[in-house]
C-alpha cells in the first residue's frame, strides 16, 4: 500500500478564512476529509502535515525517508518565493514530488523556486488541484512499481 | 453534452519521433485514441486539432467559438517562447483555457508566455498530463454549469 | 490616385467581440464601410487586407509593391509583441508606413517591435485612430508628390 | 466653445533654428499662425503657451484647470525623458491629453514617460502632428459632449 | 525657539482636487491651517513653502540655512522621480531632513530618490503623516541640544 | 480598548549589544518597558513579541486575530531581506500592519520586501520609531472607530 | 548521392530587391542558377524552398525527414529573432543543420535564436556564404558517410 | 582555552545519504568524531551544532557569545541562498566567522548571501575542508591573541 | 575676442560651504576672481553664470546663441543626473561645449547624462578643473579659427 | 600573389592535447601542413602564426600591414572573451578579417567580442572551418582585385 | 616525490610594497623561503613563478605539464579579473588547480573568474592562505594516489 | 627636478594611420617630440614607453617606482576594455595618475575601468589632451611639494 505525504506550507492554516476570493472558502478541516475519503477511494495511505516553519517541513521530509513513504506532494504556498534549503532538502531525499497550488501562480505572475525540482505542477484548479496532484502521484508510482 | 477543442501547437504532429528522452514514445495516432476513449468514458464531444502555423491555431480557435464549443486545452509546445499573438487570441475568445506540457517545463527552465491567461496549467507527467488537463476542465465546465 | 493598403494584423478579425472594454464594439464590416468612405470623401484607393498569420502580411506586403501601393498602414495588433520578420519586410518593402492602435498601448505598457521603421504612430483614439492614420498618409504622399 | 490648451516643452522656443534635420526649419512663429488659423477654422479656442521650466508648465495646467479649459495638447519634447513632476500634474487636473512629437520617438530610440498618462499620442510627422493632435483632441471632446 | 521650514513639492499646490482616492480631500489652507496649530501647541516656529519648480526649492533651502532654519520636512511629492539636484542641495545644505509621503509609496510601487539623505521617513498615513514627521523632527532637535 | 502587537523580527533580541553604532545602546528591557508606558499613557493594551524564527512570527499573528488583536506593529528586522511568507501572512491576516525600522533602510540602501503590504511605514528615529508607529497605529484605529 | 534542402526564411523571396546595399542585387531566380550548377558539379541533389511563414518552414522539414533528405542548410532570415517553434522543431528533425547568413549579423548587433542548434555557421560573406554553407554540409556528410 | 563553535546549516543532518556524488557518504556522526579528535589535537573546545531552522542557528549564535565562545565556523548549507537574517546575525555577534563549503560553489555557480562577513572562505575539499577552516579559525585566533 | 559662458549648475551657489571634504573651502566669489583674472591674461571675455533651476540654464544658453557667444563651458553639478533637457539644448545650441567636474565622478561612480554631448571632460582637479577647462576650450576655438 | 597571416591565438599551441572531445586530436604540426598544402594548391602565400600573449599578436598584426600583407584569418581562441585591445588593433589595421573558431561557439553559449569586426565567421566544422575561412578570404580579395 | 607549481599572478612581484593594509607587508623573497621549508617539512618540489604577463602564465602551465608537474596552485590576483584565456587553458592543461587569495575577495565584492576551474579556493587568511592552499594540493595528491 | 612618466597602451604605436578620423594624423614619433619640448619648457624629465602587452605596462610601472618617478600620465587606449590588472598595479604603485584619451569616450559611449584610480581624467581634446594631463599632474606634484 502506497504511503504520500502531503505538505502544507506556510500560511495554509488559515485556509478558508485568508484572501478567501484568491483561495476559496474551504477550511483545511474540510480539506482534509475531502482529501482522506480520496485516498481511501484508491487505497493508498495518506498523511497530512501542516507547518509555517521551513525548516521543520524539511525536519518532517527526511523523517518520512526513514518512514518509508512513497511520494510527496506539495503546495509550498509561503515557501514558494525562498525556499531554497527546502528546494535543496527534495533533491536530498529523493522522494518524486509532485507540486500544486490552488491558485494559478502564472496569472499572478509568481514564480516558484522549487518548482525545477518537481516532477510535474498543477496549478490553478482550487481545491481540484490536490486532487490532481494527487492523482498524478498514483499514477507516478503505479509506472515505477511496474518496472521502468 | 460538453464540447473541448484540443489543440497541439507547433512540432506535436512529429510526436513518437522527436526528442523520445524528453517526450516519450507514444505517437500523435496512439494519443488521439486514448483520448477520444477519455471523452466516451465522460461523455463529452472531443476535437483534437494540429498545427504548426501559430496563425491557423488563432483562426481555429475562433471558429470554435463560432461552434459552440464550452472549452480549450491546449499544448502549445513551439509556441510557448513567442506565441503573444495566440495569447492575445485567448483572451479575446473567452473560452476557458487549460494549459498542458508534456514536460515538467520548469525544469527545463523554460517559461511560457501564455500561462497567465490560462485557468490552470498542469506539467510534466508525459502523455498522462492530457488526461489531468481534460479532468481539469471537465471539473470547470461542471462548476459553471452548477451556477458559479 | 493614390492606393493605399490597410493591413489588420492578428486577432482583428474577431474586433468587436474580443475585449469591447478595450477595442470597442465596431465590427471589421461596419469599421470597413467607415474607411472605404473616407476613401471616397478623399479620392483614393483602398484595399483593407485581414489576416491572423504573420508570414501571409508579408506576402500581401510584398505583392502590394509590384502592384504599384503607394503606402502601406498598418494596425499590427496580435504581431506587435514579435513580429520581427513583418519588421524587416516593412523595411525591405520601401513603403512609407504608419502605424496605428486602436489602444493606448503606452497606458498598457505595451512595447511595439514594430514602431522603429514607421514614419509615425497614432494610437489611443479608437476607430478614429484608423481615420488619423490615413489622414498621416495621404499628407505623407502629397508631401512627396510636391518634390522632396 | 471648446477651449484646448496646447504647451510646448522644452527646448521648443528654439525650433526651427535647432537640429533642423530632425525638427524641420518651420518655427514658433510661423507653427503659431498655422495651428491658430486652424483653431478657427475648426471653430475652437487655442492657447499656446512655451516653457522650458518643468515647474512652469505645472503651474499653467493647475491654472488651465481653474480657467476652464477643456483638453491639454502637448509635446513634451525636452520633458520627455525624465518629466515625472508633468505626469503626476496631468493625472491630477484630470484633463484629457493627447501627447504630440515632431520626430518619431521609436525611430530614435525614446522612451516617453508621459505616454501612459495620455489618451493617445500621434508621432513623427512633422508639424502636422499638431494638427493631427488637435483634430484627435476635438474627436474626444466630441464624444465627451455626445453623452459618454 | 526651534525654526522648521516645511516644503511642499511638485503637485500639493493641487492638493485637495488632485486624485482624491489616494491623497485625500483635505485643502493647502486647511492642512496649513492644522499644521500651525501643531507648531503653536508644541511652541515651535514654522514656515510652509510650497512649490513646483525643483530648483525654487534649492533656492528656498540654501536661503533657510542663511535664515538659521533648524530643520527641514519635506513631502518630495513630484521631485520624488528624479529630484537629484534636490537632493544633492539637502546633503549640502547639512540641514536634518524628515521626508514625508501621504500615501504608502511602497504600496505605489514607487521609489524616492532623496530617502537616503533623510534621516528618517514617514509614509502612508494620509495628513497625520506630516503631524509624524514634525514630531520625529522635534525630537531629533531635542536631542542635538540635549549633547549628542 | 484597542490590543495592539508589536512584532520583533529576527536579531532584535540582541538589540543594544548588536551594531550599537547603527541600532543605539538601547537593550529590549529598557525598551519594553519605554513602550508599555506609552500604552498605559494611552490607554491600550500592547503586546511584544520577539522571535529569530520567521515561521513562529507567522504563528503569532494568526493567533493574534484568533485573540482579538486590532492592529499589528512589526519591525520586521532580519525578515526585511527575503520574509515573503510573512508578507503573504499579514495579508491574508487582514489586521491593519504599521512597519517600523530603526535605522534608516533608504540610507542602508536596503529594499523591505514586507512594505507594500503595510498601511505605512516610519524608518530610521531610533527606538522613537516605536512610539512614532504605536502613535501611528492608534490614529488608524481612532480613524476606523468613528466611521471608516 | 546526398539530399539536401536549402531552407530560405521569411522575406529572401524579395532578395535583391531588399535593401541591397546590405543583402545585394542578385534575385533569388540568379541564386537558384549559381546554387544548383554547384550540386551538379559537386554529384549531389539540392532542393531549394521559400516561405515567409514559419509554420510552413516547419512542415517542410518533417517532410524532408520522410523523404530521406540528409542534411538542412537555412538562412533563417526573417526567422533569426523568434524563430523558437522553427528551433525546437530543428532539434526534433535530428537532421544535421549548417546555418548561413548573407551579412555578417555580429557586425549589426543581431543575435540568432537558432544558431546554437546548428552544427556551424556562415555569416557576412554575401551570396558566398551559401557556397561556404553547402561545402562545409558535404564535408560533414562525408564524415558521417566514413564511420565516425 | 579557545571555543570555537561549529554550526551545521540545513540539510546537513542527512550529510551521507543526500547526493553521495556531490556531499561525500561520510555521515554526520563520522564527521563530529574526525572533528573532535581535531580539536583534542590542537587543544581547544568544540561544540558542534545542526539545525535545519534558520531562526534556530540565530538564537544559538547569540547564546555562543553570552557562553564566551571565541569563534564561529559554519557551513551555511541550505542558508546559502537566502539566509539574510543569518547575516545581520553573524555582524550582530561579532565573532571572527570563517566560512566552510563541502563542495565548491562556484563551480555549481552558487553564490552565498554569507560570504561576505566571513574572515575568509575555504570551499571544495570534501570533508577536509572543515578541517581547513578550523584551522584556519586557530590561525585568527593565534594572531588577535599575540596583539593585534 | 573671445566669448565664452561659464554656466554653473545646480548647487553651486553653496560651493565653499557644501561638503568642503569633496568639493574644497573656495566660495563662489573667490572663483570668479580667479577666473576673471584668467580670461584677462588669455584676453577672452567671461560670462559666469549660476541658476538651479534647469529651464533658466536653457534659456540662458539660447541667448549666448543670440549674442554671439562661442563656447560654453558648464560644470553641470546637480544637473548631472537627469538633465536630458538641457543636453537636448546643448545640442540644439550647437555651441562647442567643454565639461568640468570639481571631483572626480569616475571615482564616485557618478555617470554624467550631458557627457556625451561634450568636445571633452575634465573632472577631478579641484578649482583647477575650471582653469583647465577654460584652456581647453580656447585651444578648440584658436583651432576652430585657424580653418578646419 | 595573395599574402595572408593566419593568427592562432591563445592556448591553441595545445591543440590535440586540450580537450579533444571538443577540439579533436589534431595537432598544430598536423594542422599546419594541412593548411599550407592547401595555400600551395590555390596560390597564395600564407604564413601562420601561434601566440598566448594578446599584445603579441597586435604587434604581429601591426608588422603584417608593413610587410603588405593583404588579409587576416584568425581564430582568437583564448582572446575571444576579453579580446578588447586586438579588436581595436584589427580596426586599425584595417585588413579584411575573417574569424573562425572550431566548434561552434553558439552551441557552447559563447559570445565572441571580436566578430563585429570581421568581414564574415566560420564556426563549428572543426578543422575545416580553417580551410572554408581561407575559401572565404580568398573570395573577398578576388572580388576587391575585380575592382570594387 | 610531487611537483608543485605555484602560480603568481600580475602584481605580486609587488608584494609587501602593494596596499599593504590588504596584503600585508610580507615580500615576495620572505615569501618564497617560508613556502620552500614548507615543501622541505612535506617532502615535495616547489616551483615558485612569478609573471605579469597572462601569456606567459599560460606558456608556463603547458610547459609544466610536458615537465611532469602533478598540481597547480595559482594567486591569480590581476589576472582575477579577465583571465578568460588563463582559465581554459587550466582546463585545457588537466592538472589538479586550488586557487588562492590572500584577501577575503568576497568581503571586497570581487567575483575570480578562474574559480570556476578551481578544485577549491582559499581566501582571506594572508599569507596563510597560500600554507593552506599547498595543504590543500598535497591531501588532493595523496588521495589520488591511493586510488580513486 | 620632476619625473613623470607617459605610458602609452595598446594601439597607439599605430597612432596616426589608425582611423585618423578619430585620432588624427599625428604620428607617434612627432608627438613625442611635442611633449619632449613641452617637458624642456616647464622643466621636468618625461619619459615616454609605448606597449602593446599589458603585462609589461605593469612591468614598466613597477620598475617606474624603483626609479623614483614622481607621476604616471597614461592613455590606456587599448586597455581601456578590460584592463583590470593593470587597475590593480596602479593602486598598488601608488604613484598620482591621471588618465588621458584622445577622443571623447563618453560621446562613443566606452567606459573606461581604470578610472576610478585616476586622481582625474581628460578626454576628448586630441593630441592637446596630453598636454593638459601633463599640465595637471605638474599641478599635483606641486600641491604635494608645497605640504599638504
Amino acid at each position: 500500500m502506497s504511503k504520500i505525504l502531503l505538505l502544507q506550507g506556510a500560511n495554509l492554516t488559515f485556509l478558508g478564512r485568508r484572501e478567501p476570493a484568491i483561495y476559496g472558502s474551504t477550511t483545511p478541516a474540510e480539506l482534509d476529509v475531502m482529501l482522506q475519503r480520496h485516498a481511501q477511494q484508491h487505497g493508498y495511505q495518506l498523511e497530512i502535515f501542516y507547518t509555517n516553519i521551513e525548516g521543520e517541513a524539511i525536519n518532517r521530509i527526511y523523517r518520512a525517508v526513514d518512514e518509508g513513504f512513497d511520494g510527496l506532494v506539495m503546495n509550498p504556498a509561503g515557501f514558494t518565493y525562498a525556499g531554497f534549503a527546502l528546494k535543496d532538502c527534495i533533491k536530498g531525499a529523493a522522494l518524486p514530488y509532485v507540486e500544486v497550488h490552488i491558485s494559478s501562480i502564472a496569472k499572478r505572475n509568481i514564480h516558484c523556486v522549487l518548482s525545477d525540482v518537481a516532477e510535474g505542477m498543477i496549478t490553478g484548479f482550487g481545491m481540484h488541484s490536490y486532487i490532481l496532484g494527487l492523482d498524478a502521484m498514483l499514477e507516478i508510482l503505479r509506472k515505477r512499481a511496474v518496472g521502468r
